[in-house]
């Protein structure tokens, strides 16, 4: 087997570019077929699947590294994205008994390095992304083989702690729901009020009233009618709204609370 | 001036005892005469206020670290507390421009060691908690001159970028109303719906309709009613409520939406 020398150089020189000690994990959900999806990438150490994540350049804040991983993992630049929880149990880092150190080595034509920047003690920062899967085209980077949406309820056994990072990140989705405007960037630009009330209730889980989330959100001023209507049939042509863009950016930043 | 040996001790071998490159700030909040407080203590290194902090040993976990130092820091063991952000800018650990050299040497009796794990690149894990005011012991530690509680509306300019974790922390004070029981630390075991209500509008920095809040608390079975009333005159007798301690428990870890 050829030595993949790019992840060599990772492993030993890494530290000259990336920050020590701190990794970001990101849970990046989607819709697909009124269902909500993650996006997982097989990890070649630990041959499992887990989420994707990436190091801090040592120019980077914690956001714009979050953003730069998001951006490359998905194609996408234009995610909701926040984050939620940092991560740093004593001993959560690359263990070694976690290493299939002969699959490693048959994958990357060297050995497992020990003792590198990549192998110490480390935290990581959680970042949740509300993406439009669609319009995605996951790529894997030099440590996946491959890189996947799964639905919610199929997501098989995860590497690392990244079972607990996707549970926390999926509980603050459904608080952040109350306090941010989550859903423009997972819908057209037109939308009827039964389409975002589909929406919530499934990032939410919950069953809602027809006019709970909608007319809440039409309240704040966030979503505003337009003057087209869908024409689905002789006499349903339910009016089109859409997201307010001022309001929205106003709500990105200062949140909201939808009560 | 004689020299400080625990401070120095802590520069040239905390690196020992200590986790490197992470810190813990909190934002302990507290209630006195109706009014929002949190406790600040006087850094002697930069001179300047700044929120309670200190670093997490090797060999605990984060919370661990925030519930040692909120507890060192207040004298109280039962507070409600919650990790909200991480704080990561490239240069916002202990800059040169930001020490008082000359003011450092005479407090200390020693000149600000340079390079070492104290002042390299480091993140700050910021963890928000609220107390019981009355009953906290507030004390200093080896890098502090004084710690007391401020009245919200009264801080003074905070150093390092303890303006922007605070402004964070408070900011998600706010929405966790919504989805944790964080009054119970901050009531007597018995109170009237109006003691709650007062409290809630403190904490959201809102007027409540009178029911708004402890009916959604009552509806979600978190408080309810005891058999004795509060005796404050002839024909006025409001009951007393208290926590469900089970259905408590259950909420802080699990969450709830008050909507």
């Amino acid at each position: 087997m050829e030595k993949n020398k790019s992840l060599e150089a990772f492993f030993t020189e890494g530290y000259k570019r990336f920050r020590d000690g701190i990794s970001i994990d990101c849970a990046i959900f989607g819709f697909h077929k009124e269902k909500l999806h993650v996006l997982l990438s097989k990890n070649i150490i630990i041959t499992r699947w887990a989420l994707p994540g990436g190091f801090v350049l040592k120019e980077e804040n914690l956001e714009q590294a979050a953003k730069r991983i998001t951006t490359e993992r998905t194609g996408m630049d234009e995610l909701f994205f926040r984050q939620f929880k940092t991560f740093g149990e004593p001993n959560r880092n690359i263990q070694k008994d976690l290493f299939d150190y002969n699959k490693f080595a048959e994958i990357a034509g060297f050995d497992v390095p020990q003792n590198t920047w990549m192998t110490q003690q480390s935290i990581s920062i959680g970042y949740y992304a509300v993406s439009n899967l669609s319009e995605s085209q996951p790529q894997i980077d030099i440590f996946n083989s491959e890189c996947k949406w799964f639905p919610i309820d199929e997501i098989p056994s995860l590497g690392f702690d990244h079972e607990e990072i996707l549970s926390e990140a999926l509980h603050t989705l459904k608080i952040h729901l109350y306090h941010y405007p989550i859903g423009q960037t997972l819908l057209p630009d037109k939308f009827t009020l039964k389409e975002i009330k589909n929406l919530y209730e499934i990032l939410s889980g919950k069953h809602l009233h027809a006019s709970n989330f909608p007319n809440k959100l039409i309240g704040l001023g966030l979503i505003e009618k337009t003057e087209e209507k869908r024409n689905i049939g002789a006499h349903r042509a339910p009016t089109f709204y859409k997201f307010n863009q001022e309001v929205y950016e106003q709500m990105l930043k200062e949140g909201f609370v939808l009560v």
